[in-house]
């Protein structure tokens, strides 16, 4: 058969409107944005690797401190006006047209020694797309828009996360300038080489009522979206995290000469709660986490009854209650462990995060700029802590999930595809705008 | 009643007898005994600490070098002709009336770190005791007698045990005076520390034939004889000791964000596998004891589930075969939890030393001998290793035990009473006196 002119041209008619039916309509620079995420990875890249080795970036660092200074002349060059209040947290600021109170964005760029290239780093470089994107398309707001970029997330140093942002609501603690790492350096000595006075520290409190809202854009760092091939994660909340630390007390003795029966095995004590801790997270139904990271024993050779065993217990949840129900399940658990070991088991708790629930409208809004970016979204909570979740004190929140391949994260192995990437600035960009006429809309 | 002169006197020679027939008869010199373990226990003791204090005294350490001058010194003023082979051992010897194989006895004077005062002191200090009573009695004996202190028992150094007496029969691996210690000093450059010329070390192997029995009193280590207030323990071997390193792989991910069903956690893998060697080892009766004495996680944080996990197995017996058995159902057992658990579960043998059956005609003389000192004993056999083991490759041994508080060894909190000592040291100068009848008797 011989195709007539006519016909080839309905076809190929047909197949663009089809291509365009189908490509997600986009407001960023997709390009712009993976290729800047790629200049950032250079700052803590491992002697001799590529892109894909990772990044060692931990809060504080030379490394971090050169990659900020690099960040804040983009976010000047996109005619940001940047500031860095006293806890180095940095934000750039871009006016709106009303006096309105501030729409939020961003997220951190330290990493975990031996991270990845994603972990925090989309959501601040997703922030800075949506700015230059804005200004691309000569988009005006009626709220001022700024994005920020939190100090010292990950908490490498003084074993403290989420430092800039609790800074900024008023959580740390009163003792904290004073406190060392293991370098011996105080958070004061840290600040002052970020150029900040420490004594200033209380003032990077952001004042009740200047943020209307607080959006983050982040990698998931679970393998939900990637195994469901959904684009796009609407965070419910981010989940509470409780800690304890539990030592199991039994009797150091020769391997050899202490007979099975006549045993104070602190080890076999531990080995026993950090199963039953596995059962009773199983047992109710639900989405909840609990783990024990490690296990340090004493005096820790192949020939001594291990004396003194202390680990952690992790359990994580939405719902406080939960929680703290299968924590009591828990405690009974050791408890009769430690008395048909005849070893003593004890926990204290060391620090409990309240779960942050993210504003119901804001994950309508994100919802629906999915949708209108033709992306599929997926409701789901954040396993894994955010400065959102600070935040969360002073303003609604809202966060938006990429897909993170194979749920890996804190790795070098960590991914996102740069189409992930840009459908997440994409999402940011149209919520940002959606809240942007929503809030303070007139009756 | 008016007592009648002669009624006193036969009370008092009643009373008399009586007291003799209670008090055990003893040929060695209890006081002396325990102030010479009281002097050594001066080189080692941590500063400011008294005898209960314990002792640091590891194989090469500038306590032990002048330990063994001290100890030396007294050899040569209770008439020993002392010699230092290559290894470092230090022989003392008393001629015989015969031109027979040498009855040998000792230990070793050298401590774990944070040790006690008795482990090895005991035999060694009991050793010399012989002699000096064996003099101060005037006792010739047809065997040439020699007491021993063998080189680096506790192999804190190189992580070898039994060093000297391994190389007194020749059972050191070719490469040994190359191994460097967490010091970096070769073992060739502390023989030499010793006075020692390394390339002569295989000249400490002991001529076959030159060795009629070799003797050892050392405390339990266990508390089986102070439980059952038996003064005197029969050792009917020492058992094998094997050695396992098992490594369990799973998968470091994200404790929050990954959900308890997509887990690899080798953790929960090495709790169940720990907790299966001790069901495998009670599961048959006997005296057999397995542990595992450590577990060491990777990354090892609260909120990362662990990806590795290294544990070691140890297995004690007697019996060679039961230990084997024990452990195919061990492996089978691990084979079942690295499938239920997702995770890698591999082990890989580390060592394994023989069991070493003591000479059941010297048992029967260690008995004889605590009988005759009106002592009770018990059979049993010793859980930890000695240096007794290395020489039964030579020769017939055999070993007595006094008790050991609570069973506590290892340990400042080691103890045995200056009562309990000198029985052991009674049995063994009664001992070597029954061997030396009994053994090249005339027919």
């Amino acid at each position: 058969m011989k195709l007539r002119p006519s016909r080839v041209l309905t076809v190929l008619l047909l197949a663009a409107a089809f291509a365009f039916a189908q490509a997600p309509p986009r407001h960023i620079n997709p390009l712009r944005l993976w290729s800047t995420l790629e200049k950032l990875s250079e700052f803590g890249r491992p002697a001799g690797a590529g892109f894909e080795g990772g990044v060692t970036r931990v809060g504080f660092s030379e490394e971090d401190l050169a990659a900020r200074a690099w960040l804040m002349q983009l976010m000047r060059d996109a005619g940001l006006e940047v500031r860095v209040d006293p806890a180095g947290n940095i934000f750039g600021h871009r006016a709106g047209s009303e006096k309105f109170p501030t729409i939020l964005f961003g997220s951190h760029i330290d990493s975990v020694p031996h991270g990845g290239n994603f972990d925090g780093d989309v959501g601040s470089l997703g922030a800075l797309e949506v700015m230059r994107a804005l200004n691309d398309k000569k988009v005006s707001t009626r709220h001022p828009l700024e994005m920020v970029v939190w100090t010292n997330e990950e908490g490498h140093h003084f074993g403290r996360g989420l430092l800039g942002s609790s800074a900024a609501t008023g959580l740390l603690p009163a003792d904290v300038l004073a406190r060392k790492d293991e370098e011996g350096k105080t958070l004061a000595d840290w600040l002052r080489r970020y150029g900040q006075d420490p004594a200033r520290l209380a003032d990077a409190r952001i004042p009740s009522g200047s943020l209307a809202a607080y959006l983050e854009l982040h990698i998931e760092q679970g393998g939900v979206l990637d195994e469901s091939k959904i684009q796009i994660g609407v965070v419910q909340g981010i989940v509470g995290i409780h800690w304890w630390t539990c030592t199991a007390t039994g009797f150091a003795n020769h391997a050899g000469t202490t007979p099975m029966t006549r045993r104070q095995d602190a080890l076999a004590a531990a080995a026993r709660a950090a199963l039953a801790v596995r059962e009773e997270v199983r047992a109710d139904a639900g989405r909840q986490v609990g783990t024990v990271g490690y296990v340090r024993v004493e005096p820790g050779a192949r020939n001594i009854i291990p004396g003194r065993v202390e680990f952690p217990v992790e359990l994580r949840d939405l719902d406080k209650e939960k929680v703290l129900r299968i924590w009591a399940r828990i405690e009974k658990r050791f408890a009769e462990i430690a008395k048909e070991e005849n070893v003593k088991l004890d926990c204290v708790p060391l620090q409990a995060d309240e779960p942050a629930l993210t504003d119901t409208a804001m994950q309508a809004d994100i919802r629906a700029a999915a949708r209108a970016a033709r992306l599929t979204s997926l409701d789901l909570p954040s396993g894994a802590g955010h400065d959102a979740q600070q935040i969360a004190h002073l303003a609604p929140i809202g966060m938006i999930f990429v897909p993170s391949r194979g749920g890996i994260s804190h790795s070098p192995r960590e991914y996102t595809s740069p189409e992930g990437f840009a459908n997440g600035a994409e999402v940011l960009y149209r919520t940002i705008l959606l809240l942007d006429s929503r809030l303070h809309a007139k009756p």
